[in-house]
Formats: structure tokens, sequence, C-alpha cells
């Protein structure tokens, strides 16, 4: 596997009942990872003591929900989950992929 | 503007010269942003100390140079660049629009 290069189509995968998750690269300030959703799954909210995460959706579409908001969003959106705010995937709409990235990594 | 989600559609752009910048987001732990190259353009090799970096190449593709690599990334690849290993964007090959993330942020 190439040291500093990794591409999605090799990582993106699904599985039945909860969403698929893929590490891409761990540094000790930065984790950076896929969640790949199926129709109708979803991520139970959850909170990242002390550490900042975003999800840019790749493709499809999704409900999130993060602080007291709750959204929709497509391919194309970043959406920001700023450290000790509760935050999960409601509902993927679409399958759905999604780069992640937390700082720093979890344990 | 809304709190949590920006979309990439609304903060794409280009200018002649050099690549251009967006800030998406920008917390304690975490920087989001994007960078959009017109092919041709290119981001000298630079240094980020005791900062994680990746790139992910949303739309198009690009020759990277990370530490003593060298290589070209299309639509759908992350880069990893480490703290303290010098990166950057040796030519845009297309028009390329990256997604990036620095942890801790830069000042």
């Amino acid at each position: 596997m190439d040291r500093y290069v990794r591409r999605l189509p090799d990582l993106v995968s699904f599985q039945p009942g909860k969403g698929a998750k893929a590490d891409l690269f761990r540094g000790d300030r930065l984790f950076v990872g896929l969640n790949c959703f199926e129709p109708g799954q979803s991520q139970p909210a959850h909170v990242h003591a002390g550490a900042d995460k975003f999800y840019y959706v790749v493709s499809g579409r999704a409900r999130f929900a993060v602080g007291d908001q709750s959204f929709e969003a497509e391919a194309g959106a970043v959406v920001w989950a700023p450290a000790d705010v509760a935050h999960g995937v409601e509902q993927a709409l679409e399958r759905t992929v999604m780069l992640v990235g937390i700082a720093p990594p979890p344990r």
C-alpha cells in the first residue's frame, strides 16, 4: 500500500445492520477514515470529548444531527461536529459514503 | 450561514496565478478548508511543524509531492502529509478541487 495515498474506491464497503468503517490514516494529531451507510442505517448520537470532527459527504445523502440541529446533507457537504457537541447520523437517505476526520484521533 | 454545514459548490473558486483557498471550519484541534487549482497551478512544498494534514481530491487530478515521493492523485484519493514531512502540489493536471484538513490548525 502506498505510504501517502489511499483511493476511496478501494476502501468503500457496506454491511447489513449498521454502517461500515475503514481507517485511512492515523497520526498523533489527526485520524482520517470512512463511514459507509446503506439507506436507512444510522449512527447513534455521540460525543468526542476534546476532539473536533467533520464528515464530508462523498456520495449519497443523509440526515445528520449536531447539537440541537437536524439537517440533510448530500454529496459535496461538509458537516462540522465541534469538540464536546453531540452528533450522529440520524438516517442515511441513500447509500452514502462519508470521509471523516477526527482530531485528536480516538483511542 | 448554517453553523454546522457548508456546501462545497458555494465555496469553490479559482484565481489566476496561484491556487485559491477557502476556510470552512476552524476549531481548537482541527481546520478544514478548500484548495482550488487551475491546470498548471502549484503549491510550493512546505512543512507544518507538529501538524498532520490530508488532502482529499474532490474533483480533477494533480501531481503531489510528499516526503521523497511524487505521485498523481485524482478524484477519490486521500493524500496524507504527516507532521513535519514536506509536501505540496507539484502541478494540477486538471482543474482540481481539494478538501484539506490540518490538525492542529495553522495560526
